[in-house]
């Protein structure tokens, strides 16, 4: 603290680290992942599980605490944005006050898709001015994408993620058996997250999902192939993520696919999970960086023909330009004022546009009509 | 990041810096402290200000913004503790939906006591996932306490500060002139505070109570002698609030007077001021530190001394052991199982114990009540 005769300034160092932790078999009673960062034996934890899970797997979830004797709150949750709401949160809030945790060494486990850990990491950081919490993502898109990084958040009135926070969870476990029931349009879900990253940062993961994708969403990511493009999709996220983890840079080369998608989403909110948003962005994109001759006819076929081989049909009937164009002009006022759309140089490298105008988006919506009809000859070849 | 082949390391430094300015005469229109930390002419600002200073300011703040061309929105806000609410706090927000802001460069301003500032401070701290916010305290206990930290909050059910986060400020403006014509019972509840940080740590702070306390909170400290009373208490917090912003050690000396309160205010909200509960823990602490011997008899008589001589008069109608004991027991829980709480160890220098036992609170009590008979008498003589 400097103090001067009018003025004093305050300065503090925070480091903020955590672990992002590949660790099989989680709800085994001999596992201590889900005992981390806290006290164990005699100590209690509150467990908010998404209730798809919990039908599966709150049996062994008890038979884990109890073995470990740990006195567990089990709480099912309903994932769904709709249920990323304020009644929601206070209701979390309120199961809280019935059963006191300590304030330090007692994490709150958020066992669920990304809405369920949004909705509970904002709890976390918002409960006594802010308890640890441990993210254990059951989804794809939680796995490589909402789990791993420091964003909270819940929905209000019809804006998505209107209140959150940035917060670091003490600790994410990852358990990819826990991915091996979800239903194929979750898996591609998450998919189309592993894609963007791929087009926009990385040839490689583009090569891994052109050699192994299809395979891997057919068996559910669970062998070492499948396990192979989600560690390397999880560092490629991490080094986007880590030097920018409250978003003081607006230009992210994770907005790929983050422009359109918004307006999307809001509009089509019961048709379109969000991974089916962002891909929707993600082609449109790739067609405006196309007509400015960033990607080659060529580059735009290989994406084209990766989605035909993992078997991704795209929902283009929700398209319209004016919910593109309001959706663009909305994340420009959230970008502060700039466009900041990261659009493909090549596959696998990345420039920002700040004067993407709306000929632009009509066009690249006429040329992905024209894309999906080739295609669609092609096939009838 | 470090990256195994079984786990990742997220690792990331933040910077929290941020100044408490005094600035005189806020609202003359060339003064251009309250736009600080964002853009001026032709930009936005959402002002929230306590209602009491709406009725006397309003006109001046519509000017002052008017005059720098800056389009404002200036919402009055009722103080107290009931307005403390999830409902105050969403309302706050739907307010800004409807006046938006940029996220950057528009700071938020809340102009107003405790309870506005913890408030304001939660919607800044939680909108859009944070946006910047300026306090500007205009009650005593705000002035040199609420304001300064990083703390935010509201009131859930029956829990004080059950949601809130830790969220530093882009800046503090201090106006003396505003504390100008808050009524007396307010200026002693902020005095309360001054007390606090003198007796527990700052003699030389305690010695100026003793001297110009009761000049200050005649004059509402407006002049040089109660300024330096202010500039003084402001430094002292600001010692110990900057090495420990996030509360990570939990023994700190500004929990003095913080142990007993908490029970007072729950259970007497309508009758008890935040200082008035601090300070009746701070005379049962000062009497639990003089029975084990950490503060003469003639150290304690200087503290109920210098109550009698700003005519603060103690209401120990609202005290009762099983309150007392409930409330140590609650913040016990509350800093992670210890006491840890301060006690002076002579004027001016503090020890944390961890071993009250409920005998001694019943004891202290009971000479409070001997202290202030023996003070009657010594009037009545």
């Amino acid at each position: 603290m400097t103090n001067g005769t009018e003025k004093w300034r305050v300065k503090h160092q925070q480091i903020i680290s955590y672990e992002v932790v590949n660790s099989y078999n989680l709800f085994h009673p001999q596992n201590p992942s889900l005992l981390s960062a806290g006290k164990g034996n005699g100590a209690r934890r509150f467990v908010v599980v998404d209730h798809y899970v919990y039908e599966k797997y709150s049996e062994k979830i008890r038979e884990y605490f109890h073995f470990n004797e740990v006195e567990a709150k089990i709480i099912p949750f309903r994932g769904g944005e709709d249920n990323k709401t304020v009644e929601s949160y206070l209701s979390i809030v309120r199961e809280l006050d019935a059963f006191p945790i300590h304030r330090r060494d007692e994490p709150i486990l958020a066992i669920g898709g990304g809405v369920l850990t949004d909705t509970i990491g904002f709890v976390a950081s918002t409960y006594r001015r802010g308890v640890p919490h441990i993210k254990i993502p059951t989804t794809l898109m939680g796995y490589i994408d909402a789990s791993i990084g420091i964003k909270t958040g819940i929905n209000f009135d019809e804006y998505k993620n209107r209140l959150g926070s940035f917060s670091p969870p003490k600790m994410v476990l990852l358990d990819r058996s826990l991915l091996g029931t979800l239903p194929r349009r979750h898996i591609l879900n998450g998919v189309c997250e592993i894609i963007k990253l791929a087009i926009i940062k990385d040839l490689q993961l583009f090569q891994m999902l052109e050699a192994d994708g299809a395979y891997s969403v057919d068996t559910f990511f669970q062998d070492e192939r499948g396990g192979a493009i989600l560690d390397r999709a999880i560092t490629g996220m991490l080094e986007e993520l880590e030097p920018n983890l409250f978003e003081e840079e607006l230009a992210r080369k994770v907005d790929f696919g983050h422009t359109f998608s918004y307006g999307l989403e809001t509009h089509h909110e019961a048709h379109l999970l969000h991974g089916e948003a962002v891909l929707l962005d993600i082609v449109l994109s790739v067609l405006i960086a196309k007509n400015r001759n960033l990607i080659s006819n060529e580059e735009t076929g290989r994406i084209f023909q990766l989605l035909a081989s993992l078997g991704i049909v795209l929902n283009t009937s929700v398209l319209d330009p004016q919910t593109l164009w309001e959706s663009l002009e909305e994340r420009t006022y959230h970008r502060n004022r700039q466009q900041r759309v990261p659009l493909p140089n090549g596959l696998g490298e990345c420039v920002f546009v700040n004067d993407i105008c709306r000929d632009e988006v009509e066009l690249s919506l006429k040329n992905l009509e024209d894309w999906i009809t080739v295609k669609h000859d092609h096939n009838i070849k």
